[in-house]
């Protein structure tokens, strides 16, 4: 029932801000055929915390986080692409992180796993289509940290994909978004359960987890669909002791409850705080002019989403990664959409997005 | 050089939500001279953390939380006006609330304070005008919770002003702001130190306390300010110790500890939770349709103020409460201003604000 397979990274990968990472792995899945030609592979990377489950298969019929846009006839067609779908270097669900063993002791690395950087991520999904004999991907795609790491692979691998999808990134942190992940960091590091990294597994700092992700959730969305989903609709009283003379008394405080409940339980503090901090030091022009940086990488199309609505990656960013692509020919489509469910609108409005990717993936 | 005087509340005190409070008092400062007609009266309600101190004067020449807009010749003009500025009731700069003795044992309230809500502050307001020999005001005027309150003002004092300001308020709070202020409170009420609301003075809950007002101070701008302001620049490399993997590294972060560990050091805990769960309690409609308690009020004149930026009391909020006005025949001016600043705005674009406000008040 679990459809994941795994790729070597090169030892001693050199890592982008120093580090060195020994006897590396990558957790992936794919849906499809790679063809004879190795020239039908889409590379999919994800936002900050799913797995590489993108959608169901054979092998694992549970539904993925992108459930109804990747399989047969679907806008990411497996009937006519070989879908890889990664998770990230740096990340708990079987690719090397703070929480994986490290290889020379047997024990977690926690905060002794390198200094982590989108750069790196692109990097290990690079490793993982080339274990794969694919020297050239057709699409690189991914949504909000996948859309960083999308043009993070398309400056660091000229030539590596024909065609790239950039969904609610952006070429460069913003502060406030930056701001909002360094105080959901503070959220768990200042948890004195958190124990500088060195908490047991049976006793991660849940409290700071839940507030974290409570906040990325508040933001994730846009106050117009708070508003319509929730309003001032009353929580359910049976869901908290009363006692609390600060306990939940909406509906939208019980939603947020339940799901930084769920997301604390499964995914791990250190890995979370690795990868929130790779995304506030993300600066393409890092690597060059990002006009030059799109012309060397020989996209043939590009296709850059963006939603109105998005609090944390805004349109407007999604504006400037389409202008440099175009001011360095590359034909590219922009998408600006005005779904009301904010940042996290590719996992929702399937039927928008679907319409846009699957049209882009068509038209060849 | 404290220019703070008191009001005393009517004892016992029926609060909205039914609790009980005895030997209240309301801390105050004023500007300009009550005429003999007793009717050039301006009360002003602040935002949820300022104290009385809106301005300079003669007793107190510090700078006060709208300097610059309250003053001999400025915008709410005291040569002209008497404006009076109240510490809200609950709040912890001289008013009764969770920090202040309760009489009955000598000892802070903490939280046997009695369950305050938005109109608790609006008749304490009330009753401080009533003390000073005010049967009306000429205005009733607050920006962001102070805007909340001249709505309940309004409904809940017939005929008791003339004219109304209210500044990025709302009729009901929305639940994109409700998940946001209940985050800020979970931090404080999950911070070990706050120890259910027993925490000596000298050790508050710090931490949760740092968490809740940066996630107030993000909030409270808009992301295109912060990247004006800011952008990605980097922190002042003397601020934080090295040692800590997670230290700041951007210019904004350094800035928000700042802002975070002033405030922190003023403000009681406590008291934030109350007046922060008020809030999000708030809803004019609890008192009867906004339209029929508009035409009861019997104002002559509003106006009412929002900015584009504003995240979390968004202009279509304020647009609602200027067509509440409207349908119930009050002469209402509408100004959704441009500002960058987002919800702060009033206290930063003097300018733009003090021009409307100033604008309204000379009609007459």
């Amino acid at each position: 029932m679990d459809a994941r397979e795994f790729a070597r990274l090169p030892d001693a990968l050199r890592l982008w801000r120093g580090g060195v990472l020994h006897g590396g792995r990558i957790a992936y899945e794919t849906w499809g055929t790679l063809n004879a030609a190795r020239d039908n592979a889409v590379l999919l990377f994800t936002g900050l915390s799913p797995p590489a489950h993108a959608a169901s298969s054979d092998r694992d019929p549970s539904d993925g986080w992108w459930q109804g846009m990747v399989g047969p006839q679907l806008a990411i067609d497996s009937d006519r692409y070989f879908v890889i779908c990664v998770n990230s270097l740096g990340s708990c669900f079987g690719s090397s992180g703070p929480s994986s063993p490290d290889p020379a002791t047997g024990k977690p690395y926690r905060l002794s796993f390198p200094d982590l950087s989108v750069e790196d991520i692109a990097r290990a999904g690079y490793e993982t289509v080339r274990s794969l004999g694919i020297e050239r991907l057709d699409t690189v795609m991914g949504p909000s940290l996948g859309g960083m790491v999308v043009l993070a692979y398309a400056a660091m691998f000229p030539g590596a994909t024909r065609r790239l999808v950039c969904i609610s990134g952006t070429m460069a942190a913003a502060p406030f978004t930056i701001a909002l992940r360094s105080i959901q960091r503070e959220a768990i590091t200042k948890d004195p359960d958190w124990k500088g990294g060195n908490y047991p597994p049976d006793r991660p700092p849940i409290t700071g987890q839940r507030i974290a992700r409570k906040l990325g959730m508040v933001t994730y969305r846009s106050a117009a669909e708070w508003q319509e989903r929730f309003g001032r609709a009353p929580i359910r009283s049976d869901i908290e002791a009363q006692a609390d003379p600060f306990a939940s008394e909406f509906a939208v405080q019980g939603y947020l409850e339940n799901l930084a409940q769920r997301w604390s339980n499964v995914f791990d503090a250190n890995c979370y705080l690795y990868i929130s901090r790779a995304m506030d030091r993300f600066e393409l022009a890092a690597h060059g002019d990002p006009v030059a940086l799109f012309r060397r990488a020989s996209l043939a199309r590009a296709l850059v989403i963006g939603v109105q609505t998005d609090l944390l990656f805004s349109v407007t960013e999604q504006h400037a990664i389409a202008q440099a692509l175009e001011a360095a020919g590359v034909a590219t489509r922009f998408a600006p959409l005005s779904c009301i469910e904010g940042h996290d609108a590719f996992l929702v409005d399937l039927k928008t997005f679907g319409a846009e990717i699957g049209g882009f993936l068509r038209e060849d």
